[in-house]
C-alpha cells in the first residue's frame, strides 16, 4: 500500500529535503503540502522545486484533508504553529510526524491523550538522524559496563551554545545507567582553566568549534586496557531523512503518541 | 559474600593478569591455582609473582577442590586441557569460567547438558574484552537501520591471518540483521586489485597491519548524509580482565552454560 | 592593492563557489566572467546568482581583457577549453590560475616556456584543497622516519574508481622517500581475498565506499609502540576555495608556471 | 662502522628498553653501562636482563671510558645526575644523547659552549617519540594555512596535570606561525563551564582522561569545508626507541649541541 503523505513547512531547509525524499520513495506519495502563506497553487509555483512538482498547496489543513486525504502529515514548521497543526491533524485522523521541539509539557500531555483516545499514531522526534539516536542508545547501554566516559562534540564555529543539545541529551541518558562519580585523578590539576572540559555528574564534555565542521559527536568509554568509541558524523541535512522515512512507515502501525526516535528504534 | 576463585593457567600471559586482577578485587579471594606442571607449592615459588603471593598450587583438580573449596574455576589454559578441566569442575560443582575456543561441537553439547542437569553455571567466552563484545552487539543492532557497512580492523604486523577473527565474527553477527546486498557502485572498478577489501555478503572488510598497532577495529555504517562509527581499541591484555571479573560475578547466579559474553551483556 | 579577478566556468559547481568567494574577499574584485555560451550580459542574468551580481559576462577573452583589465583569470572550465584559455591569457599578460588536469605534456611544456619568457606567473593545481595538499606533503616527509605506511581513503558509494586519485598521488609521493619493502608478516595469509588491500610498492591502500561519506583520507604511519595519522576530511566544495584564494594571491608574485599547490605551500 | 654505545640508567623503564634496542641493532654495540649503585659486574647480575647480557657495569664514567671506549653515552637517568654525566662525557669526548629535561638555562648554555668548543656532538631530547615530534612540526607548518586550531590530548586517568606537556609545547610551536585570534563565534556561550576547553592565544585545548588510554594527541585544523587532523598515538615506551636510535646515529655526525629532536628531523 502506498502511504499518502502531506508536508507542512515544505519551503524550509528540512522541508525541501523531505519533499524530495517522499517524491523519490516508491512506497509513498506526496499528495499535498500545507503552507500558511499564499505561495501559489502547486509546489512548482514556489520556484523552489522543478516544474514537474505539481503537488497542490493548501493554506488550510481541513481543506487539504478533504481534497487529498493524507495518511500522514510530516510537520517541519517552526514551534509556533506546530502544536495547532498536530492537534488538528489528530482530530482529522491524519497521523502526525513532527520534527520540532517547541511543545510545552501541557501540550504534550494533551496530544498524548488525544492520540490514545483516537487510536491515531503520532511521532514527535527532536532528532531525526537515526545514527545519532543509535549512538545515544548505545552510549546509555555501554555505560553500565564501562562507566568512565567523556563526550567530545564538534561543530562549525558559528554555533552559539556549548555543549550542544545532543551532547547534553547523551549525558542525561548515560547518567541513567552510570553511577555518579568523579572521573580522573583525585588530585588532577588544570594548569590552564577549562582543559578538562565541562563536568556533568563527574563525566566530562568537550566542545570543539572549527570552520569546516558540520555536526559530529563521539562518546569515549574507557576501561582497563581498552577504549570503546561511539561516533556519529552528520555531513548534511540528508542525515535526517532516514528518520523521517522510518517515522512515516512506523506511525502507520501505531495507535499512540511516541516522543523520541529512540522509542521506535531497536 | 566473597567469591572463592581458583585459576588454571596462572603462568601464561592472560593467567598472570588474571591472578593480579583477582588478588586486587575486594569481592574475590584467590584460594588456589591449578597447574599441570610441578612448579612449587605456592605462586611465589614460580618466580613470576611477588613473594607475598602465597596462594597454593595444585596439579590435581580433585585435591584442589577438597583443600580449597573454590566457587569458580577460571580456566585460561590451552585448548588441549580445557575440556577435561571444565567437565571435571562441573562434576565437582565448581563453576567454570573459560577463556579458550578449542571445544568441538560434541564437547560443547555435553558440557551444556552437564551444566543444565547439575544446575551449575558455566561461562565460556572466546573474547573477554567487554568493549569488543559491545561493539559487535551494537553493530548487529545498527545494521537493521544502516545496512551499508564496512569493517576496518587494525593489528600489529606480526599477525598472520587477515581478516581477524573478531572482524569475521562481527561480519557474521551483522549478516543476521543486514539483508545481503552488494555495496558500492554497480560499475565500480579496482585499478589496483584488493583496494575495495574483502567481500563478505557484499560488505567490505579491510585489514591494516602496522608495527606499533595492538588490536583495533572500527565498524563504519553509512547512510544518507551520515556515518555511525563503532570503534574498539585494545591497548593491552588488561582489556580482557573486565570480562573475567564480569564472568566470575555472573556465573555465580547462573544455572546453565552460556557461550559468549554477548549473552550476559545488556 | 585590490586584485582584479576574472573567472571562466562560473556556471559550474566549482565556478559558482569561486564567484561567491571572490565577491566576498575584501582584497579582490570580480571584474568579469568568461563564458563560451551566450548567457546574458551579467551574472545575474544567468538566474544562478543574486540579482546584485551585475558582473559582466564575455564570450571572448580578448574583449573581456580590453574592457575589464583583470590581473588574474581563474579557469574552472573543462579540459577541452582550458589550454586555449590559458595560452591566450598569458599572451594578454593575465595571470592564469587553473583548476583542471587535462593538459598534455607538450601543452604543459609550451605554457611553461610562455610563462617564463613573458614573466607572467601561472598556477595550475589539480587539487585546490590546501588541507589535502598538506596531508600529502607531510606523508612524504614522515615516510623517511616511519616507513611502514597504509592509506585508507573513504568516499561516497557513487565513486567508480578505487583507489582514489588522491590516494594514488599520495602513495606516489611517499614512494619517493620510502625504501620499497613489503609490509606485514612475510607469511601473512588472506583468508578472504582482498582483506589486506591494494599493494603499492609494498604499502597497502584501502578504499571504503559508503553512502553519506564525502571525501576523506587518512595516512597511517606505524613505528615501534606508536602510530602517526595524517587525516584530511573534505566535507564540501568549499574545501577548494582556500586553495583558489591562496593561488590568486600567490600568482601575483610569481614570474613562472607552477604545477601543483604543493610547490607554493610551506 | 659499528657505533660503540654506553647507557646510563639501564635499570629504569626507559633504560631497559634502550638496552634491548641497542643490543638488537646490527649497527651498534652496547659496550658498557653506567650505574651509580653497585649492582654487580654485568647487566645479567641485576636480574633484570637475560643471563646472556654480560655487558660490564661501571659506577664511574672515567673508568668506563678508559675500559670500554664508547662513542656515545645514552643518558636516561633522573635530572639530578644528568648534568654532571653530560659535562663529564663531553670532556671525555663521548657524545651524549640525553633523554631528560632537568637542565637549567645556565647549564644548557655551558654544555652548548663545551660541545661547540670541543666539536663533540650532543643531542638533548625532551621527547624521543619521532611521531610526536613530526606531529608538532606539521602542526606548526600547517597553522600558516589553516589558522583555526584545536588540540585534543588524551591520557590515562592517573595523569595529574592538564593540559599535557606535549599539548602545551604544540600550542607554543603553533603560536609562532598562527596570528593570535579568538576562535569560535564572538557570542558563543558555555552553558556548562569548561565545555570549550582551555584558551591558549584563542586556540582551544581539551584534555581527556580515561582508564585504558595511554598517550594520544590530535591537532585539528579547520578551514572552509575541510578538516586536517594530525594525530599521534603512543601505545607503549617502545615509541621512544625510534628517537633514541635516530639520535645515536645522528650525534656521530654533529659537532655541536642540539636541543630537541625537531632539529634533526626533516
Amino acid at each position: 500500500m502506498t502511504i499518502r503523505v502531506s508536508i507542512a513547512g515544505a519551503r524550509g531547509k528540512m522541508g525541501k529535503e523531505a519533499v524530495h525524499t517522499v517524491m523519490n520513495n516508491p512506497d509513498m506519495e506526496l499528495v499535498s503540502v500545507l503552507d500558511y502563506k499564499e505561495v501559489g497553487n502547486t509546489l512548482a509555483d514556489t520556484n523552489l522545486f522543478p516544474s514537474s512538482y505539481t503537488v497542490p498547496v493548501f493554506t488550510d489543513l481541513q481543506k487539504l484533508h478533504s481534497k487529498t486525504k493524507p495518511d500522514v502529515l510530516v510537520d517541519l514548521t517552526t514551534p509556533e504553529f506546530v502544536y495547532e497543526h498536530t492537534k488538528q491533524a489528530l482530530e482529522l485522523k491524519i497521523r502526525p510526524v513532527v520534527g520540532t521541539t517547541g511543545f510545552s509539557d501541557e501540550q504534550l500531555e494533551e496530544l498524548t491523550a488525544l492520540s490514545k483516545d483516537s487510536k491515531i499514531g503520532c511521532i514527535i522526534a527532536p532528532n531525526f538522524a537515526v545514527g545519532a539516536v543509535l549512538m545515544m542508545k548505545f552510549a546509555e547501554q555501554a555505560a553500565k559496563y564501562l562507566p568512565d566516559i567523556e563526550i567530545i562534540e564538534m561543530h562549525h564555529d558559528q554555533k552559539l551554545d556549548a555543549p550542544s543539545g545532543t551532547a547534553m541529551k547523551t549525558a542525561h541518558l548515560i547518567s541513567q545507567e552510570r553511577p555518579i562519580h568523579e572521573q580522573g585523578h583525585a588530585r588532577e590539576k588544570e594548569t590552564l582553566p577549562g582543559a578538562r572540559g565541562a563536568n556533568y555528574d563527574g563525566m566530562r564534555i568537550h566542545s570543539v568549534r572549527l570552520p569546516g565542521l558540520v555536526a559530529h559527536q563521539q562518546v569515549l568509554l574507557g576501561g582497563d586496557g581498552q577504549l570503546l568509541t561511539l561516533r556519529h558524523d552528520s555531513f548534511n541535512r540528508g542525515s535526517f531523512m532516514s528518520g523521517v522515512v522510518l517515522s512515516i512507515n512506523t506511525v502507520m502501525e501505531k495507535e499512540e503518541l511516541i516522543y523520541g526516535l529512540e522509542h521506535i528504534i531497536v
